[in-house]
């Protein structure tokens, strides 16, 4: 009895129809022999409006009542999901998270799915049930109340589901056929690829091509869960989308896999700070308690016990990291003479697991972005990917030359 | 440690502005000393839209799923009231129905409450929480799946609470001040009743007078649970509204307390029926079948074995009690000469327990319409009650006469 896992996302069940289009998808994989696990977002626009009014209501709200009220979107998605299957004489029904359960921790409104007990879904497939169709983004506390994964959830649920029952595949159908070399509203070039490797996928999601959760990635990295990223509104063959997998399961493949890009980044420099061990922990530290995200950090050489220290972070968060960095002056944990922020910088990134086997990539990237006049401002390099922030009227023309320096428009 | 439950239907919560207000009149019985269950029903018109979906999505829905996704209306109204008290420093929770849990039968879309286990309440209650918001019209089945009540089914759940509870009094806040004498919109001479009978109450609601579900008074009276009336949109006094409670509470009344109507009434009459034992099986056995709620039945004395039979139903009913009949006499269960529907027909009811002793009360009524010329086409009685059907276009006129007939313009 071969298990596989489908989610659909808000924009895929926002109405009768779009639910009716994505039953047809579940009831074709059952005609093939599968049992199914239907993840189900809320309808598009619904969770929001609940956040909402929960907003409206109490700016400081009690997370679990702000659990328990946006969690009810998917359960109207997931009943009304198995009612269609049954008048399509697929044997379906609903479940809500508290009945499976999907055990999570108590953090409400960011809870971690702890365990997914088989028992019950096994035993209404052994029933002759075909579907089981649950709502996603929701799971059960120790304390027996309802929590919700944080927004995106349902992808990090559907792939824990297929994890607890070792499902041949879990799908993912978005608004997207799958996943690109880079954005193609910038560049016509862009390749959809057949498939890529976790670790890729998880720097393209945290640089912002946001076709899964970053959290989904790195727990089907972790349970080797094989993803696959497909439209719910084209007709798929087996072979449709994108294949997220492990990079065993890739043969050949380009040097770099993508050109990703960030439009909202700041660049912070603290200038002359005064070095001493314990520096960076003195700075980053209030940073993180103010709630800001920092990306890209670089220091630079001490000179005369004295350094600048730069980093990004995204734009909306400027104010808040400058009040933090001004009130750990003002408290004589760290001393420098200037804070500056440069809101005009982007962004790019060029990603690929063929880089830990490759030398020159790094070289070939600085020369494509001398050859349009570009000027990099800061660097930053992990094991798959380099990172540079440039003035950001160069970007597209950044994704633009790097995609063709590093040939992503035909396949390797 | 006095429990006090407090029901807003719909209308009381349908926006964050009504819901605040609704929690001030919570917070002011908390002043007061309560521990207060509020039950919440769905925001108005939330209902309704899950319905129109269910339906939409499959006529001949499966209960469950239309449970699963119509009870989620309840859900997200408990969640911001909790909120809304706590906002209001008052120690609040939400609970779903299945994690109190509200125990019913299983038949789905119309399950009936069978136990309300106290601990999970009573524990947060001695813990210091002083509101626990439950959500209407909801429960668990023995299978673990989610019920729902029928309709109007938040003010079943709030007598079973009080019930369970041993509450002092169950406040059912609503968009009308309390039970009238008539309805007001027919004779400004209407007076609000400031208490009447639970077996007063039973034959108003099911004559129409929507103020409260049936089953929650059938409830209430076995239970011996006091209700009160009340209007959510005003200032209120713990003498407010109308008090539904045992006729002993209640020292003098009117020999009548209200006149009831229901201009939605057909009168069907079978001429001459062959008259033997068992016809009243076969003409109501069918018609029961079929779903029509026949109200009121007249059999003549038989002549020559032959009689004629009438039985009123609601107007829409019609031609399903037609096709009843018809069907009945072709198997040839019945035998009878016409079938005449009159759907231009109005019930006017009196109703009151001080009928029982006092006779003339019949008269009075007969001569109330005689002397406006009206004629009365059927007559049933009960205890506390005597129903006549009259032509439609003098209802209101009889309406009128008789709360003048029974002086009920001013209390006894």
């Amino acid at each position: 009895m071969p298990i596989l896992v489908m989610k659909f996302g808000g924009t895929s069940v926002a109405d009768l129809d779009k639910i009716r289009n994505a039953a047809e998808k579940v009831k074709r994989e059952v005609d093939r022999g599968y049992k199914v696990i239907v993840i189900v977002s809320a309808m598009s626009g619904k969770t929001n409006e609940l956040v909402g009014w929960v907003d409206q209501t109490s700016p400081l709200y009690d997370a679990r009542e702000y659990d328990a009220v946006v969690s009810s979107g998917e359960n109207v998605t997931a009943g009304l999901m198995a009612l269609t299957l049954q008048e399509m004489d697929v044997p379906a029904r609903s479940w809500q998270g508290w009945q499976v359960p999907v055990k999570t921790s108590a953090a409400h409104a960011a809870a971690r799915i702890e365990e997914i007990p088989r028992d019950n879904l096994d035993a209404k497939f052994d029933e002759g049930m075909d579907v089981a169709v649950v709502a996603g983004f929701q799971g059960l506390s120790p304390e027996g109340r309802i929590t919700t994964l944080g927004r995106g959830g349902s992808d990090t649920t559907a792939v824990a589901f297929a994890a607890a029952f070792t499902a041949e595949r879990c799908d993912i159908y978005t608004d997207v056929d799958g996943v690109y070399t880079t954005d193609p509203r910038i560049t016509s070039k862009a390749r959809k690829l057949d498939k890529i490797a976790f670790e890729e996928m998880l720097e393209l999601a945290s640089l912002g091509a946001k076709v899964l959760q970053t959290r989904s990635v790195e727990l089907a990295m972790r349970y080797k869960v094989r993803l696959r990223v497909l439209s719910s509104f084209e007709e798929n063959t087996p072979d449709s989308g994108t294949l997220v997998c492990d990079e065993e399961e890739i043969m050949e493949s380009n040097v770099v896999s993508g050109v990703a890009y960030s439009r909202d980044e700041a660049k912070m420099t603290l200038i002359s700070v005064a070095d001493r061990p314990g520096i960076a922990a003195a700075i980053f530290g209030p940073l993180s308690e103010a709630g800001v995200n920092v990306d890209m950090i670089v220091q630079n050489i001490s000179e005369d016990g004295r350094t600048d220290m730069t980093f990004s972070c995204p734009t909306d968060q400027v104010k808040r990291a400058e009040r933090a960095i001004k009130e750990a002056k003002e408290h004589g944990e760290i001393n420098f003479q200037e804070l500056v922020a440069d809101t005009d910088v982007a962004k790019v990134s060029v990603v690929g697991i063929g880089m830990r086997s490759h030398a020159g990539v790094a070289a070939r990237m600085f020369q494509a972005l001398r050859d349009e006049n570009i000027n990099i401002r800061v660097i930053t390099t992990s094991e798959i990917k380099i990172s540079v922030l440039i003035e950001r009227k160069y970007m597209e023309l950044a994704v633009q030359a790097l995609h063709d320096a590093f040939g992503l428009e035909t396949a390797a």
